[in-house]
């Protein structure tokens, strides 16, 4: 997605440790006409598709999740959570998924109520590297039985592999902006061409 | 908002302490169309005024403040980070709020790059109940030098005060269900009419 590459590589900011910082538009600052264009273009490349249900997990994956749900005929977006909460019952989907940016494993749930069998799920999030946020979705949907009908991704760094190991795995994996190289000295951002 | 009204008096669960469970629809799964109708709830209360931005706190304000933000011209939607991450500059507003669901305080941040004396915000959340997480929003834009123009909740637990108290220091508060009291033992809700 060519808007979406060019925020990137002109408010983008490349940091030591393969960090890449888009949080003037994607992750901190939510510029929302944006989420809409990526929104459009994920039921572009989904078209076809049954989807009743999209997949996030809290916090980044939200808000692009719930403007893009507006293209999928505004089917439910639900938000795995983080932690367990008191606000939550016991009957709950549960996953164990580490995070690269906060460097520790957390529980991730969801509740039974929300996700079932009958669902066809489409995943959204707003990075993928290593893809072990987006395995801990899909273990949940397995858990759930529901079926995992696409993925919808806003920055993949390529270079971590986890697009291409998911796309080996036969999922149908898209990725609006493949980040292939980045440099923190220079900042330069190559994608995949 | 009859409409979320009826959804809270239908779908929402009452739990001992004070707990009111709207997650089928407002908090983990999301309906983005609700979201749609309270975004356009909070424009026809806040016409008239100026809003640069809106701000809310992750992770269950988000959904509803990016599907809102259409309804204010697609201004930025910013939320505030409930711990520090290595994703973050050290360039940050920071204030402490306690959660009444996670039972600990913590702290929340903003990037100062996002948020400044030129601001003219929108505070947007899913529940009020005594006003903790609400008043660590407010004192971010004063820490920022912002203009607070009005808050946006979906659900206030009016008999917890923390409504009432905003309205008293001059808030222009718009909260679109207001539960005067909720039983857990007969489940029965009733709003402030």
């Amino acid at each position: 997605m060519k808007e979406l590459e060019e925020r990137i590589r002109k408010e983008g900011t490349v940091k030591q440790g393969n960090v890449l910082k888009v949080d003037a538009f994607l992750n901190h600052q939510c510029d929302v006409a944006l989420y809409d264009a990526m929104g459009a273009a994920w039921a572009e490349h989904f078209q076809g598709k049954t989807i009743t249900k999209i997949l996030t997990i809290e916090a980044s994956g939200i808000g692009m999740a719930c403007v893009a749900a507006r293209h999928f005929g505004n089917v439910p977006v639900v938000f795995a959570k983080k932690a367990q909460s008191i606000n939550l019952d016991g009957d709950q989907y549960v996953t164990t998924v580490y995070s690269f940016t906060k460097q520790r494993e957390f529980p991730v749930i969801v509740s039974r109520k929300y996700l079932g069998p009958d669902d066809h799920v489409l995943l959204i999030d707003d990075f993928l590297a290593n893809g072990k946020a987006l395995h801990g979705l899909i273990d949940i949907c397995k858990h759930a039985g529901a079926t995992v009908e696409g993925i919808g991704i806003a920055v993949e760094k390529g270079f971590q592999g986890g697009g291409d190991k998911l796309r080996e795995e036969g999922y149908d994996l898209d990725s609006l902006a493949i980040v292939e190289s980045m440099d923190p000295e220079t900042g330069d951002i190559e994608f995949r061409g």
